[in-house]
This record gives structure tokens, C-alpha cells and sequence, in this order.
């Protein structure tokens, strides 16, 4: 065991504070990577505040970890020493279900091991990567392709998946309209996935303030929900809206800015039940659906798609003892547009 | 002009009772339609009762249309004086924008014309299928195939072609588990289209009451949804549940049953909203979709469908004295499985 620097939420609604935890002997299929940097991300803070349900303490968050090997085990083979690579949501899964078999890690039929907040397949809890260093399975570790910075890497790994692959599943690209619902950390990396892959892109933001940005990063249109008027101008526009918000939403609103056969995509999760007219989905064959990160294979897909096209994360780096101001900051959608944290100042 | 007898509500609520309408003169396109038989669907207690919201009064009801060409227009050369002949539930639409053009009628963008209980397109009220006589367009008239009877095949024009045409587009066939969910007027023929198209078929039902029907209609397994381990032992089994029910559903339990990727697809439609946790959708990538009757290319292909298979609708033969108790026997579940109208008893 190696006992590693880490900021660690106590207790449910406590602020982070700097702790040590254990990490595991590295085992022949291991990597220990060396943290360069970890992203904030919003599904951190519904976890660390018990606002998803019981969670386990003390809690370590961060699942968007970059870094560097500094020693594999026996048996590695995809890794060396020195590779930059990258750890998103998950540690480990079953690894023998159809969904595992198929890529599909993420919805392993027992479930996936979460990087943080998780018991491991050894009955162990798992840390994140609000830390100096992780133990990591490198089927469960990918590469982080020369010509991304790591900082800028570092958010693709939960938020860049988690938009990246439900465009990929519903088919952006050239002749797609595709709203993205939320300009924030997940949002923004949807605007630059999915201009990338060649659809006509749309932001619905609750405002303007950030239409400058969303145009630079590649959004063709620029929309705020809070003008009764958006509703009514875009109705029956888009082939999918990628909705990356985890505040209630009007379904039945949205609904209606699709196409026949459109499809509205959450990968943002309001933590109370939402209401919905089912003659919303019913009028026009329409689709409600939602989508979870992404699996291994990918996750790396992924990376070497943004390394190709020459984009990471807009990101502002902050050090370790900011944490719970950024916290903040996130929950006020004031951050442009994911923290993250430069572990080497933990 | 033409006065026909018909059965109508004269106000919300109201029962239903003898009258007459006027049908339009046979105009060049039009067919003028005897009409044998026409099938009672729930949607028809629903606008009657104004569950939907407000309606138009007097109210003939019926789109399940069976009959007979009794004229045809100077421009008509899709029929003939004598053939048999079926309208569902629409009568036009605007045939301009990219549905109709798809044969998508029923997602027409200026909204489909209904069989009745809509405006048509010169501002005369529509006069549904519980009547002797019907002036419908050719190109919204499909033909009857023979070797299907007129009466078991009324149904198939809005109960069957709801559930042949989601079926259809969510791939229901060889090596895909298929449950279809309520055994009523669309459950029933949802079970043998789905048996028919090569699924492996299951039944939900409220209680066992229906199963040997289920079996011999085709289902390969069939289970109660009153019995909470129903829900334990089909957890993630599901490709495609269709959901014919119209009560209030737990959707999030439903959703439970379906398999990564699967598809919950909305048939039948609930007067409230309903509510749903969105990780319900996220875990599993799963879709909650809706989809409404079919076009007209697709019932004519569901007709042809039918006949092939020999199967038409499970039915109750009435006379039109019975319709209001028929009412009061579908919303007690009390019918196997669709009550049709013998018109020439009005």
C-alpha cells in the first residue's frame, strides 16, 4: 500500500480538506499514474453532497484525471513509463457480460465500478483523483494522445464522453441540426464535438451571456430559453438535443422543438422526477432518452478525435485549496468552463 | 349532399344516439364508402368524453372503417364500384410537407385531418365510421384484402396498424424479445403482429385473466404486472416493450425490464402526465419513445401483412343499440378484444 496526498470530502455536505489515503500495491495488470491534473465536475459535487443518494465517506471525488505512468506492473502491456494517459468514470466492470464483452463497460449488467465513490471488486472503496497519484487497471487507463494538453485532456475523460458518444449513438454529423442544452462543462464540450463532426450546431442556453463563446467554439445558432419566443421559432427544428442540464427541465417544451423522429438526450440528471405528457413523444415518434458516459474503447475514440481536430477542454485551472470555492462557482454556473485542479498543489 | 344515419353524441359525456349527417357530394377523387362495419376504440370514449380535451358536437365517431365502394369520383383509379375498402384515422392532410411526402401522413406538419372530430380542409366538421355511409379521398382509403373479413379487419385500421407500424420501426422479429404491455383491443393484435413479424413474445397484463388467450394468439410467455416479482424476474430482459395501456404507468419500473439500448414505446396514452426519473433512461442508454398509428403506404403494408398470416382482429360483433353500453364494457377492460358495429343495425 502507498499512502498518497488526497482532498477528501469527510462527510456528506463538508467541505474538502486535505487528507492521505491508500492506494493499492500496483498488480501485474496495473498502472500507477502520476496526477497532473483532475477536472471538477458537477456529478462531484451531487456526490460528495449525498444529492444522488447515499454516498460513501470519506469521499475523494474527481473522474477526470490526467497524468503520466510512473511504474506498470508485470503484466502491461499497453503502457509504459512515462506514457501520458488518462482515467474517466470508471476503475473496473465485470468484464464477462454482453455489455462489457461489446465496449459497453459503462453498462455492465452488475454494474460498473465507479473511479471514486464505489467499492472495487475487492471490497475495497475507491478514491478519485482529487490526488497525487491512482492505481488503475490499464484496461480501465487510455491514452492521452501527443498534442492535447493534459489540463485541457483532463475534462474530456467524463464530460468530453459523456457528449462525444450519444452524438456519435444518434448520429450527428453533415444535415443534422443538434441543439445542446446546457453551456456549461459539459455543454461547451458538446458545441465543439458536435461542429466537429459536422452537424449545424444550436446552443439553448437560459441566456445570451455566453453567446459570444458558444459561437467561437463552433455553435452555427445561439438561443435562450428563458424567451418564450425560442419555443416558438425553433419548434420542429432539431434531429437531437443533447441535454447536458441537471436542473427540471419542461419536457414537453423541449419535445416540441423536435423533428418527426428527433430524439431529446439526457446526459444531465435532475435529481427529482421530471413530469411528461407522453403525447409529447407520441405526436411526431419521438424519442426521450439519456445516455451514460461512454465505454472504453470509446473513451479512447474519443481522445484521438479531439487530439485530430485539435481541441481539449476551455478550462480554468485552479489549485488544490480552491476546491470548495469552485464547488461554488460550479453550482452558480460561473465558471467558463470546467475547473481544474493542478494536483501538484495538493 | 347526402344524409346518412349515423350514431352521434350530441354533447360531451352525452350517450350516444341515433341521428343523421350530412356526407359531401362525391367529389373527383372521393369514393363514396358503404360502410359494413366499424370497430370501438378507446380513443373514441376518450374525444367523446372529452379526456383529450375539448371537442367538436355532434360527434359520430369511429376510425376503424370497414366497407364497400359504393361510387367512385370522374378521377379515381385506385378503386372501383365494389371493392372492399378500409379508412383509419385520418382523412387527409396537407400531402406538401416532408411526412406526407414520406408517406409519414399521420406527422403531417399542418396536422393529419381526422376521421372525425376535426375541421377538414374546407371547414366542414368530419363524421366518423358509426354510420352507413362515408365520402373518404382515394388517396386516404386503403383496400381490404381478400380473405380477410370485412369485420375482423375494421380493427386493423387503427388498433392494428398502432401497433404494426411502432413494431415495424423498432425492429420487432427473429431473435428479439418483445413485450407487449395491456391485452385489450391493441394488446391483442400487438401480440400477433409481434408473433407474426418472428419475436419472442411476452404478455404484461394487469392479471392472468387473459393468458390462454395470450398463448394461443401467439405470446410465448405471459406474466401479471399486479405481481411485484414480475418485475424481479424480467429485469433487463426486454428489446422493445409496447405499452397499449392507457391507465397511469410507473415508467421508471417498466424501464427497469428493458435491455441496454432497449426502447419502452408508447401506444396507448394516459389523460395526465406522468412521471419519470431520467437515470431510468441514462443507465442503459434506454428510449422512451411514443409512436401514432402509421401512414397510409404502412396500412395498406399491415393490411397485406394481416391477410398473409390470416389473421384479422378478435371481435365482438354489436349492434349500434349497444354502443353505449360497449363504452361502459371497454373501460371495465370487459372485452374480447375489440367491439365492432354492425352498421347496418343503425
Amino acid at each position: 500500500m502507498t499512502t498518497v496526498a488526497a482532498y477528501a470530502a469527510p462527510a456528506a455536505k463538508a467541505p474538502l480538506e486535505r487528507t492521505t489515503v491508500e492506494r493499492r500495491p500496483v498488480g501485474e495488470h496495473d498502472v500507477l499514474i502520476e496526477i497532473k491534473f483532475a477536472g471538477i465536475c458537477h456529478s462531484d459535487i451531487h456526490q460528495a453532497r449525498e444529492g444522488w443518494g447515499e454516498a460513501i465517506f470519506p469521499m475523494v471525488p474527481g473522474h477526470e484525471i490526467a497524468g503520466v505512468v510512473s511504474e506498470v506492473g508485470s503484466a502491461v502491456t499497453k503502457f509504459a513509463v512515462g506514457d501520458r494517459v488518462g482515467v474517466g468514470c470508471m476503475v473496473d466492470s465485470c468484464r464477462e457480460c454482453e455489455n462489457c464483452k461489446a465496449g459497453l463497460e459503462q453498462y455492465c449488467a452488475e454494474g460498473m465500478t465507479g473511479t471514486y465513490n464505489a467499492i472495487d471488486r475487492n471490497g475495497e472503496p475507491t478514491y478519485g483523483g482529487y490526488s497525487t497519484h491512482i492505481v488503475v487497471d490499464e484496461a480501465y487507463t487510455v491514452r492521452i494522445p501527443e498534442g492535447l494538453a493534459l489540463d485541457e485532456a483532463a475534462p474530456l475523460l467524463c464530460a468530453g464522453i459523456t457528449t462525444y458518444s450519444p452524438l456519435k449513438h444518434w448520429n450527428a454529423g453533415p444535415g443534422k441540426k443538434v441543439a445542446v442544452l446546457g453551456m456549461g462543462g459539459l455543454g461547451h464540450l458538446g458545441v465543439k464535438i458536435a461542429h466537429a463532426l459536422g452537424a449545424e450546431v444550436t446552443v439553448l442556453s437560459q441566456s445570451l451571456r455566453k453567446k459570444d463563446d458558444g459561437l467561437k467554439l463552433g455553435a452555427d445558432h445561439y438561443y435562450a430559453t428563458s424567451d418564450p419566443k425560442t419555443f416558438e421559432d425553433l419548434r420542429g427544428t432539431f434531429d437531437l438535443i443533447l441535454s447536458t442540464v441537471s436542473a427540471p427541465l419542461d419536457l414537453d417544451a423541449f419535445l416540441a422543438l423536435l423533428k418527426t423522429d428527433g430524439a431529446f438526450v439526457n446526459v444531465g440528471a435532475p435529481e427529482e422526477p421530471v413530469s411528461l405528457n407522453l403525447f409529447s413523444v407520441i405526436g411526431g415518434r419521438k424519442t426521450l432518452a439519456g445516455s451514460s458516459i461512454g465505454g472504453i474503447p470509446e473513451t479512447q475514440e474519443m481522445l484521438d478525435f479531439c487530439a485530430e481536430h485539435g481541441f481539449g477542454a476551455e478550462i480554468e485551472l485552479i489549485s488544490a485549496s480552491e476546491i470548495n470555492e469552485a464547488y461554488e462557482r460550479v453550482l452558480a454556473s460561473d465558471v467558463r468552463y470546467r475547473f481544474v485542479i493542478d494536483t501538484a498543489t495538493i
